[in-house]
């Protein structure tokens, strides 16, 4: 299959998604949502999906292979990316979420998550520039005043300049408290900026003509740790007298990721010969608080970047099964070689890959659904949605990564030994799909945010929320006339996750934290089981309901009755054993001293 | 951590494993290995690990960047092979366990797998040379006539040549009963070949002068299908008056592979010009026969490079760990950073490794000793020694590759973004690892190997065996006064496995062949699970026995007591899990039709 014709995402399944799982058309009715229709979101969809497979998708392979590199201290990066990101702004990705009042299309975020997860399938690298811009102008745009956002935040939702996010530092990795970046003020309003930072996605590039870092630095005589942090614009160059002159970042060095090979990260210095200008975002000191104010939008990114990347294999590995032949029907020798989708080891791997993949997009538009209600629905609706928002981000982060790599696995292995090679896609995406998993918070604290922070936030509003979403789903799904033994499944899975939730959070408030959190991983996978049961008895009661008497949509039903099958029948019963490692606090690696590894 | 620290196996764990565990002292009591005792053992391991550590780990890196080269029709590999082939010729690994009669040593399987492991964990691509050779050389030994063996086994054995195993073909794959090289007998002894191969590992290089393809073909009018294949050695050159001549062996091209780069992957034609000549091997038409008697010995390298891969990983990931310092204990905000190791999740990373790793080395161990008696033990021990062994012989290839690749995404995950980068070796480890689960038939064959043959053979004979040895390691356990809670739970979960699978075999046996064999690749997981549980339990048990007054042995001691009860307290659980998907026969992929995807 070549790159060309892969579909990337299943039309047929967003489609699907959208309208009849999750209702897309009602957000219609919110505050703001009001011009949108069914006919805008599919204009504004078909023309997403166009750009990704036309323009993205065939330039993945050569961004893949060709390299940034690092000359006379610039970042030169691969030469199709600024048409790609004219054309990005062009259609109206960048500021689709945004309001009008700073220039946006007011677009609801499920309906915008959906589209861009065809950019993100297509090219990963050419559609971080847009993500990261985004994040850093939506930044400003929520806490900065009106000169930055004026000097900024404009320029960079106008398509003019990039963004980037620049927090980590070497010494501090995912340990934000310990950054040392400092920040000493000026009587002209500005700070002067010094520091090392590192891992800076797109901090240097030839796709536009400047690049604002969004950092995180202590100004002078800050209280320690994570409380004295603020956060500042701290552009490549700054303008000055009508121009752009340089602002004293220098690129340190080009890290040689395995993956997103499209986008550089770099090492930066701040501050080298003393004259690199910031100016402070918001309040001082209030920098982390802002930062983790849009951190589910960038999680939820990820989360996105996870599932796309595991469909464009997917789709990879589905085309590569029905077209290869190779062997036979078990006890069926002397018959011709049959395309190896008739052997049910190979069904058993593509299945997986639909039931993570598809799993993972209902998922998420879930979250982005409740982003949209929290954001802009009834006063009386937004505050639940926020929990809930809140309670399924690091799982709508995490799950999409953890499993996508696993399904981005499977695909090679269906490919056999052409899997393992660079002329086929799959290995590419299974190395690009590897950084999910690390950045915006590693899988580790996601799970700790969930179970230690998420779950037990406001005496457990939000897993009493989800517990109620997911009975309506059981419900729901019983009144469609799903397989019963499925809606049982789900609805004992739940309670068992309740009430090892409520044991642990009691742990907790008796100060037990090893016992609460010691098998916080294992508490995620066993929610992340969970609330993927609940996208797919949604997805198969909206499909009986749509499909039934659908001649045309048969195989499509069965297709998704057979995934929820298959991740019910299979996935949900580790619960058992996931919230007994919980319950237990089975404490093998809480023990486990350095030197016994 | 630098390649060149990196110890790639824990000596104190080989050591552990062949004298406290695995008894290796007592082989020397078995017929022709008399010679052989503790102290010519450990010369061997010695002068093994030092070559690993000296020359081959410092070449790894540099191999995996300099790719080879297709240049006028032959391939250029990497400068560095031909003296470190020399090298390893020259310790002894090539004939290690051959018999004296054809210029071997007659170590042990069990004590030249330990060894080599560590060529393994240092460098896979280098160490590939000598068992593509060992492999070739071993399959004329056993099958070839005097003169194939004068003419081509000779020069292999001696380091002169090296040699491959030409199997596939592109249209076939795994399919082997559909190869369609031929071979046209001549009245001068040899044949005429023609046809095409692929990934062909290290048919043409410039590492030794000569190369000797073991290839499948079919002799002119030979039956259709397996029972028609005949095996010739094929040489790229050919000895013609004391020369070496052309043999019409041609390189059609260079795969890029994603790992082991020092070791090409070709695409050979043979006969374009109508004169490749090939010696056949035996008697005709049992090719593929012989193929599988030598199958144990490549699927066990399998098994090793697996194993190997992943230990290099784990300790890089291990002294990452212990020596990057960054955020703090839970609860401890003032302190300074401690090293990532004090993390219970990082913690949890490098146990489940561990857990992977030396499981899987245990695993092989003993498989290794069976082969050991089955070649050479008491006569009545042979036949069920080779019982055991083919049944495990499956599991100790697919454990080390599937959960090896999983303990190589943990080596990246403690990296951080480090991990993500090629400046650390982690992510190389990771691709070279993808190839085990592929090559040497992939894991899902593996699986249908496994319960759709082995645990069935001869009424049931091996799977009572394996249900023999672990009830007797259970014994010795509680003996040993291991905790009795882990006791408990491999006896439980050997009943649970020993009646699912006569459950499986009697559907066989009345002809389902979907109720057996549809849950095979979940049937191999489960009882993969469970011999890695039995070889924790052992470990556990002889560490207590051999550790337990010694106080400088004490961390070793807590270390496999740790990851015994990481093992069997969070994967054991999973057989139930398992057992049930087998016993249902849960159909959602069974049923699944190609257009559902």
């Amino acid at each position: 299959m070549s790159a060309q014709t892969n579909p990337l995402i299943d039309d047929g399944l967003i489609e699907f998604l959208l309208y009849d799982v999750l209702n897309a058309e009602s957000l219609c009715e919110l505050e703001g949502y009001e011009h949108h229709s069914r006919e805008t979101f599919d204009l504004f969809l078909d023309s997403v999906r166009r750009l990704a497979r036309h323009d993205l998708l065939p330039t993945y392979k050569p961004m893949d292979e060709e390299l940034p590199e690092f000359r006379d201290g610039r970042i030169v990066t691969h030469p199709s990316l600024p048409h790609l990101w004219r054309k990005m702004v062009e259609v109206g990705v960048l500021t689709g979420t945004r309001p009008e009042a700073v220039g946006g299309q007011q677009i609801p975020m499920l309906v915008h998550m959906m589209a861009t997860a065809y950019l993100m399938a297509a090219n990963l690298s050419a559609y971080g520039y847009i993500g990261l811009t985004l994040g850093a102008a939506h930044l400003i745009e929520a806490f900065g005043s009106d000169e930055v956002k004026e000097r900024f935040m404009a320029p960079m939702y106008e398509g003019e300049w990039t963004g980037t996010m620049a927090l980590t530092e070497p010494h501090a990795g995912s340990s934000l408290a310990d950054i040392t970046t400092t920040a000493a003020p000026t009587e002209d309003g500005y700070y002067l900026i010094k520091g090392s930072k590192i891992f800076i996605s797109g901090a240097d590039h030839d796709v536009t003509e400047n690049v604002v870092n969004l950092a995180l630095a202590r100004i002078e005589g800050a209280p320690s740790g994570t409380k004295g942090i603020s956060l500042f614009a701290v552009p490549r160059l700054r303008p000055e007298n009508g121009e752009l002159v340089s602002n004293d970042v220098t690129v340190a060095g080009l890290i040689h990721k395995i993956g997103w090979r499209g986008l550089p990260s770099l090492a930066l210095e701040f501050g080298d010969v003393g004259d690199c200008r910031g100016w402070l975002v918001g309040e001082p000191h209030q920098g982390l608080r802002y930062m983790f104010q849009m951190m589910n939008e960038a999680r939820i990114m990820i989360g996105v970047n996870g599932a796309a990347t595991a469909s464009a294999a997917y789709h990879e590995a589905r085309t590569y099964a029905l077209e290869r032949k190779q062997g036979r029907r078990l006890g069926d020798r002397g018959a011709d070689q049959v395309p190896i989708v008739e052997h049910a080891d190979v069904r058993r791997m593509l299945l997986r890959q639909k039931a993570i993949v598809e799993g993972s997009f209902a998922l998420l538009g879930t979250a982005a659904r409740y982003a949209d209600v929290a954001n802009r629905g009834p006063e009386s609706e937004r505050e639940r949605a926020h929990l809930l928002l809140d309670l399924l981000t690091p799982i709508a982060k995490t799950f999409p990564a953890e499993r996508g790599f696993e399904a981005n696995a499977l695909a090679i292995q269906v490919h056999g030994g052409y899997g393992y090679t660079s002329e086929y896609l799959p290995e590419a995406y299974m190395r690009d799909q590897k950084l999910n998993t690390l950045h915006e918070g590693t899988s580790g604290i996601q799970s700790m945010d969930l179970l230690g922070r998420k779950v037990v936030a406001k005496g457990g509003a939000p897993l009493r929320a989800l517990a109620e979403e997911i009975a309506l789903a059981v419900t729901e799904a019983r009144a469609a006339g799903c397989d019963a033994e499925l809606c049982d499944a789900v609805e004992q899975a739940t309670d068992r996750v309740v009430s090892i939730t409520m044991e642990l959070g009691q742990r907790g408030m008796a100060g037990d934290t090893d016992g609460m959190l010691g098998h916080s991983w294992d508490y995620l996978d066993m929610m992340a089981t969970l609330v993927v049961a609940w996208q797919w008895l949604r997805m198969a009661a909206a499909a009986r309901t749509r499909f039934k008497d659908e001649p045309t949509q048969q195989a499509r039903l069965h297709g998704t009755e057979a995934a929820a099958q298959y991740w019910i029948r299979t996935e949900v019963p580790r619960i058992s054993v996931l919230a007994e490692l919980c319950r237990t606090a089975e404490d093998s690696y809480l023990k486990a001293q350095p030197d016994w590894f």
